[in-house]
């Protein structure tokens, strides 16, 4: 038989994608080479929010006597953490798979290679058997980014060095951590490891953590670490790795640190090997698929979508591209528009941003004006944060005031970050948000209050 | 000297409209009879949330073990929150009252009263002086409503019958508390006490609890709490008070229920007794001041906002009226909507609305769909609810696809409601929400799950 799409790699991009497609009548099949649910679902997303968030209630617990509640005897039961983590995973993993069931959509578990177009369709091999499909989508995501820094590929036979991969299956917390990148997932570790009673360095090669995010932002959850006890080495270049060893550079200044485990978490590269896309042609550009805005590759009923084309590596990007994907194969015009796409770091507090930053829209060219304020203007954050210091930051393009950036720090940012989102995908302006009504006590209305410093 | 306007009243309506009216360079005067801040502030909003937000740490310590997390002797201090709430309030209050500084509002503390209108304008006596305004602004709020219960103004002098004034000074955590009133302050002092190990009995005249709440998720909240040990009396009509117990009739069945503390909480009426409108024949029409969409009374030049209009009263509608008023003083057309005000009871799980209900719709003859998904179907929302039981509810209207009412009970609904106020003032459609792209893994992606349904 010949399926309307095929698609390769079952990460949030391909189970989406597979679903929109069979709910719309395509005949639909979906090669998955590890686990349904990919990296968000196995090793990334989920797996940290479950850990992270009991690292959350058990903070709460240590400080709860801030808020008058008192205990004794307070302890993080990693193991109890990472058997509920499995468990966690287990029952969202089953509802990918029952939920591409109830649509129809064929699942193969095994690694899958186009060997080429024949009339019908191109042609995918996986477990030893071919099928066709009219269209493809690749959705093979991305994998952990290993440098080519000296001894850090034996650091991993060892098992001294870890990836993502390795780290969210350990099973003891090691008295000591060095982590390599203080991105996201570099912080995420660090916030929970930190918890979990283990003294952790963090490496990073830029003079700011936290990747692209915003300066300040990055700044108050440094800060914020360093009291906890976290060490930051920012402007370290490592330069190599000698069992427990991490040996680094600080301008030109050797230096080392010794831990029990080192986390490498400097960056991800999508994964465009092994799939035969050169059998078809597909082009490759600095390591991604290279699409369009619609999803398209350069040949004919072959899409892409997720990590794997290297735009934006999130997994609710993934998501919205893989609907686009389906939405052209289905002949609805839809696009992807990435100026309004939230990034989160589920570190306590939280972080959440999206839109332009001060430095991308300065970049940019763009005349903008912006408003900080403390969410200490926040009621619900006095109630609920002692000592808080977090921050909401607004940009605004001068020329029209519409919205074009938000940042914010402090807890409940992961979950109000979608309605800026919404602000910049709609348009608004700063004289529209003025308008509306948010609900109070909230930490949302600090979007609010910093809308009137305009 | 003239004053620009005269605020009467120092909450929520009150003190932002006294702000916005000063930095539009109105000469303002604001004055206030008991606290700055109003009832929001000192005994509603703030304090509530205050003493909820300990509640929810000592429950997350409580039942720590579900997430890995282990403690000892875990106890709710209940003098260590009430100090704590104290000490909120007081930084807030003190927030408001640089704020109105910094501005150069002039405030009074004293009971405020309209003598009539001279030729200047109004004139206001307060403290023995009096002052003259060309504009007023009515925000002298709302009270707690004491039926007429025999035994219930007895009770009040006894000090065993409380209203949300006296419960928020409460010392000692009585051994039982009949609640008359389900609605949100019921419920919401309800969960604490019942937190702080008080046996909680709730006496509600309706058939359910959580008032103009769609009934789906009233239901499933009054299921949670009567897991916890919370009893709950509906269809009870209370018919006396003699001493702890209470009395009231269930089906014309005479029952009984005897608590240490008795609180009332049926609901506020404006406060428009002893205000002197009466000297300048400001209309009052059921009880409350009469104004149209842009906070007008029937006299020239005097506008009211907040509760004392009994229209919406809530803290945010309060902030957004007041804000129209002097707008509208300011010759800026503005009128307030009322189709996009949210609302939160910040119980654990938190419920929150926006929009119509389906009850509210049908009584409106709308022709909607629904859309109800589990919370359940959120990767972050599996990661933190252990037998989590959320939903979240989303009506449009089948003319033409608008989003017109969300629901949701489920831990963040709080502070993800105001983009779903969002998309409801925008006038956003099913079809628009499918092209947004919401952060993973959040609770706030919910909505797009229950989007996607339709």
């Amino acid at each position: 038989m010949v399926y309307d799409l095929i698609v390769i790699g079952g990460g949030p991009a391909g189970y989406l994608g597979a679903e929109r497609a069979a709910q719309a009548g395509f005949k639909t099949l979906l090669i998955e080479k590890r686990f349904l649910g990919g990296v968000c679902l196995n090793e990334g997303c989920i797996p940290t929010k479950t850990m992270l968030y009991s690292a959350k209630i058990f903070e709460g617990a240590k400080h709860g006597e801030k808020y008058g509640v008192v205990a004794e005897g307070i302890k993080l039961n990693h193991e109890a953490v990472m058997a509920r983590k499995n468990k966690v995973v287990k029952m969202l993993v089953s509802g990918v798979r029952s939920q591409l069931k109830s649509c129809d959509v064929v699942v193969i578990e095994g690694a899958g290679e186009i060997r080429g177009k024949a009339a019908e369709g191109y042609e995918v091999n996986a477990n030893g058997e071919t099928f066709v499909g009219k269209r493809l989508l690749i959705a093979t995501g991305s994998e952990s980014l290993i440098p080519a820094i000296p001894g850090a590929k034996e650091g991993m036979e060892k098992g001294i060095v870890l990836t993502n991969r390795e780290i969210l299956d350990i099973q003891k917390v090691p008295d000591s951590l060095a982590i390599i990148g203080g991105g996201v997932i570099g912080l995420e570790m660090a916030s929970y490891f930190n918890s979990a009673g283990c003294k952790v360095t963090v490496i990073e090669m830029l003079d700011h953590v936290a990747g692209n995010t915003d300066r300040e932002l990055a700044q108050i959850i440094m800060k914020n670490y360093e009291k906890k006890g976290i060490v930051f080495n920012l402007n370290s270049k490592v330069t190599g790795i000698k069992d427990n060893t991490v040996f680094y550079e600080v301008n030109g200044q050797a230096s080392s640190v010794e831990a029990e485990k080192i986390l490498m978490s400097i960056g991800r590269k999508p994964v465009t090997f092994g799939l035969g896309i050169e059998n078809i042609g597909v082009e490759i550009e600095r390591g991604r698929i290279k699409t369009d805005e619609t999803g398209k590759t350069n040949i004919p009923h072959v899409y892409a979508a997720g990590d794997v084309n290297g735009v934006s590596m999130l997994a609710h990007t993934a998501y919205r591209e893989a609907e686009v994907c389906v939405n052209n194969m289905l002949g609805k015009k839809d696009i992807v528009r990435y100026n309004a796409i939230p990034s989160v770091i589920y570190t306590n507090p939280e972080v959440a941003s999206v839109g332009e930053t001060e430095e991308s829209a300065r970049n940019k060219g763009i005349d903008f004006e912006k408003s900080t304020i403390s969410m200490r203007f926040s009621g619900r954050y006095m109630a609920e944060n002692e000592q808080g210091d977090g921050i909401c930051k607004v940009l605004a393009d001068k020329k029209n005031g519409r919205i074009i950036g938000v940042h914010m720090i402090g807890n409940y940012s992961s979950e109000i970050i979608y309605g800026a989102a919404l602000m910049i995908e709609t348009e608004m302006r700063v004289k529209d948000v003025k308008q509306l009504v948010f609900p109070h006590p909230t930490v949302s209305e600090i979007i609010r209050e910093a809308i009137f410093k305009f």
